[in-house]
């Protein structure tokens, strides 16, 4: 991820994965993806959800967001999933790296019009972020349906970029000792679930939030 | 967050923030930013470390960075922090939501030149990444500073938006009844530290790695 990152002496590994299971993994973990988008000959790059069924990617909004009406109009975008894994410390600041896995996955985006694809979509991206929410939770009525806009960007050009293992210091800093360095690993949890005020209290919360 | 997110009847909040300080709270409290720009007419978005001081946030990078060598010549670029706070169980499907900060900055990139502007650039960036490194790892050489490319992006037009709360459900949906709904808190965390392989065994994990 840092771009000071070198091949060095140390063991760890920094690389381009090329297996389509990596992607997938790195995309399925997911609960943003950062979009990008040219908007006026300038980069625009925000938070959304997303969802994944194969080798697409889906999107969805408000119709009225102005920037998916830009990207209803099959449009470029850049949709990149980064999970940080460490801060990795070594001997020499220079050296100071993190360990990552990211996917970066290029596309032109395509209106999802079918109704078939279009639940499938707004099902896979619900369940991306909250699994066992579909079916639980009340189903979209037609008019939530037709208020929402629905993209797709194809898989065909995705790369993904994994760093993992201690510092990648020179030798002349580890010869010099003293000075310590590793990984200290980074994660994101869950904390216990927060029913809403205006819940009954009767209600618990279902296994699909309490075990997550 | 969700382009889906609407006012609604509940008590939930979703806004743009105009204070200074949220934005430097959302910008501080991050460990990457997800950076924009154009190629070749197209959106890239890519992971990298950052840090701010005053209204200037930093970037760097290898001087060979294909993308630092574009970056150098002024263009324009889009740099968004975005924390995950939680995902926002609804009653229908349609209301999940996430809580969350971001920042989104939008700017020109201005290459860094001057010496003590380079190195209190460094400085920030890796205080960003691991506070404290900065004095306990050694510092740059010469030569690694040479390698090293910084560019800086004023924080003029950048803006905040934060959702917090419960989920926003339908009135019918609440009288409905039945379905949990809430908040499922997500956080990230720092685990134990973990020592370079090549590290001597007598020297300790340091205050500001162990205490983070």
């Amino acid at each position: 991820m840092s771009p000071t990152s070198r091949s060095s002496v140390g063991r760890h590994r920094e690389r381009a994965r090329t297996d389509r299971a990596d992607l997938y993994a790195v995309l399925d973990a997911g609960l943003v993806c950062h979009l990008g988008l040219v908007v006026d000959g300038a980069p625009v790059v925000l938070p959304t959800g997303y969802g994944r069924i194969g080798d697409t990617v889906y999107l969805h909004g408000s119709t009225g967001a102005r920037y998916l009406q830009a990207a209803g109009q099959a449009v470029p975008v850049c949709l990149t999933v980064t999970h940080v894994d460490g801060v990795v410390y070594a001997r020499s600041v220079f050296s100071h790296s993190m360990n990552y896995r990211s996917a970066v996955v290029h596309g032109v985006t395509r209106a999802v019009t079918d109704d078939d694809e279009r639940l499938a979509a707004l099902r896979a991206i619900v369940e991306q972020l909250s699994p066992g929410s579909w079916g639980h939770a009340r189903l979209p009525t037609r008019r939530e349906l037709a208020a929402t806009a629905v993209l797709a960007v194809d898989l065909a050009e995705a790369s993904v970029k994994v760093r993992t293992g201690p510092p990648a210091d020179d030798e002349e800093d580890v010869a010099a000792g003293g000075r310590w360095a590793g990984v200290l690993p980074v994660r994101t949890v869950f904390g216990a679930p927060e029913p809403c005020p205006r819940l009954a209290s009767d209600v618990p919360a279902p296994p699909h939030v309490v075990t997550r």
